[in-house]
């Protein structure tokens, strides 16, 4: 049997196919990572596309395999993330690959959990032609982004959102806000909303917005998939408000630490925060927060409470500087997604 | 002769050409428009290339006129803007262009001026072919833009450029603020002052920032052509300060129109308001801002001066959109150039 030379556009398209595999799946798996795998017969055609299932559930790479039963014997898998070589709630992966006598594996990106990893070096000792790298950035961009984040810096991957005026305002002077930005904006809000494990907010928001936190249709039906509701602070829900129920989480405590951590016991990697500016100042102060959507609007106020409130900058030197992944007109609308600058 | 048909790929080239030569003299020739001019042989060789000479100096079409000479003759021009029909400080362009036996003119916009319009007309009795509307949206959104303005609204033009963080702070709690935004964001600003009338502050920020108000090179010397500098506001201006100089205009004034009369009196159309906040909110308040850019950088403060003050906008229903024309980086940071949305 031959052994497939390096990757090829077969086999990006391949791994463009596994990545899409596992956007559909994105916010469904936590703690366990999306992932997505496709399996190639020998003679390079897809006979098997898989996602991780919930956890507990199988793994991309089972899902994918079980699809191509015999077909993938000699053949080849391309997963998004690097096949696990251990017995957690399901056996490894890599034993599977084996088992079912895949002759070439290509992974966009190693498995930086010490005790997931190795799957690699498993499979190679078997003699299987082992490629790391397929696409590594769109890979680590996509679904996987948060997982990656949080098995290396040990707690959730924190993405703030704002949504301002060109003057950095978020309300008019006498509290209003309906609607600053658009509706399409609106709608990737709550889309964004349906693939995270936890939407945060401060008391503030809570009890000035009476919001409902649910990922919704632009129709205000919800979505299949709600993350977890989280109020943050010291005052109390208000009897009869929406964030009155028993499956909101209320953490009395100001310490962003403690809230990432209460939500790490509940299996959340991913977490979105959206406010108000206290709180948001409080994240950003603490560096808890790796990932800004900024939604602006081009409008100015000129007056009403700003999008972002102390985050501990007293002077120019202490600039909070981001890199911008990027710049996107959503409806009217400009999106601004960016992330804390290197250094 | 045969007539040239309707705008073909070689009138368009043309009148790119003449677009390219306005853009050269831009912020040179008020109060006279920015025009470029193009003349084909009649082969549609291009025979002559010119652009408004600094006032009371000679048209655009002249200029082209000049260096095409005889082989006119039959030919083409290609014009920005529709040539003049009336004597002001030189002779009316259509009388020009007859004399010359040009056969056919192809005008991006026509003149709103009703002392100058009317040059179409005279060359069309006169047996000319005239086609108005060749690449008229770039024409018009390029430096003949504050011109056209000024002629139709009967005041300048005003751009109103802020820079800003991405929540909308201008500095720092502590008032500092070099440099929020980068040097290719500076750059554009300078290249852009080369390019206006007239550069406005309130006597705010020429108290708090001593600025010079001039157009530098990025090594920090003064490009060859100076907008006039000019201050708002009834405070003094500190002696011995940069803008303590017999050039700089001072108008001890609150009102955005009372500003314009004074620039319009001095043949100015397009004006660059810098700020600060509270002078630019006043503006705003007055409808009286036609562009903004606001350069946004990626960046967080938290805490400090907002980029906008009081806008005479109270609630959510008053907000003050814009409709937005281009977003684009500029070194890392983020412009948004949008004009006030219609209605
Ligand atoms: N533009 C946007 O995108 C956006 C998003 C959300 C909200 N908003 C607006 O923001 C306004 C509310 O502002 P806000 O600042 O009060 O909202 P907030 O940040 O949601 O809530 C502030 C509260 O959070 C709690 N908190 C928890 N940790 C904290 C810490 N480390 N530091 C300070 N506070 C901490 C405190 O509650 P306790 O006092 O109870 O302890 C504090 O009073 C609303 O009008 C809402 O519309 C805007
Ligand atoms: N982010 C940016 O792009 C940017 C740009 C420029 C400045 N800034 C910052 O802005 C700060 C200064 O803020 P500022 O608001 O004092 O600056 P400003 O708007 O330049 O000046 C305010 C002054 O303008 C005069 N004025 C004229 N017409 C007015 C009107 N209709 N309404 C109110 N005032 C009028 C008043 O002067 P009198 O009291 O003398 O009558 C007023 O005190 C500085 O720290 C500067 O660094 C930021």
């Amino acid at each position: 049997m031959t052994a497939p030379a390096g990757p090829t556009p077969p086999v990006e398209r391949a791994m463009r196919r596994a990545l899409e595999a596992s956007v559909a799946v994105h916010g469904a798996t936590s703690p366990n990572p999306p992932v997505g795998a496709v399996v190639l017969d020998a003679a390079g055609e897809i006979v098997g596309v898989g996602a991780t299932a919930p956890a507990g559930g199988p793994h991309a790479e089972v899902v994918a395999l079980r699809q191509a039963g015999e077909r993938a014997r000699g053949g080849t898998a391309v997963v998004t993330l690097e096949p696990c070589a251990h017995h957690g709630r399901t056996p490894p992966c890599a034993e599977a690959l084996l088992g079912a006598g895949i002759a070439a594996v290509h992974v966009a990106v190693a498995d930086p959990n010490p005790l997931a990893a190795g799957g690699a070096e498993v499979l190679r000792r078997a003699g299987v032609e082992v490629t790391v790298g397929t696409l590594a950035d769109s890979v680590a961009a996509g679904p996987l982004r948060a997982w990656l984040h949080a098995v290396r810096a040990g707690r959730p991957h924190v993405t703030w959102k704002l949504a301002a005026t060109l003057d950095g305002r978020s309300a008019a002077a006498d509290g209003t806000s309906r609607w600053i930005t658009g509706p399409e904006a609106r709608a990737e809000v709550h889309e964004f909303r349906s693939h995270v494990d936890a939407i945060v907010v401060g008391t503030g928001t809570a009890l000035a917005d009476d919001p409902a936190l649910t990922a919704r249709y632009p129709d205000g039906t919800d979505r299949e998939r709600q993350p977890l509701r989280v109020v943050v602070g010291h005052s109390d829900i208000r009897p009869g408000s929406r964030l009155d129920a028993p499956d909101v989480l209320h953490l009395r405590t100001h310490s962003p630490d403690d809230v990432l951590k209460a939500l790490t016991d509940r299996g959340a990697v991913d977490v979105l925060l959206e406010g108000g500016p206290r709180l948001a100042g409080a994240f950003l102060a603490a560096n808890r927060v790796d990932r800004v959507l900024a939604y602006l609007a081009p409008a100015l106020l000129g007056a009403g409470p700003a999008a972002l409130a102390d985050a501990g900058v007293g002077t120019i030197a202490g600039i909070r500087r981001l890199q911008v992944d990027t710049v996107r007109t959503v409806g009217g609308d400009v999106l601004v997604d960016a992330r804390p600058a290197a250094g």
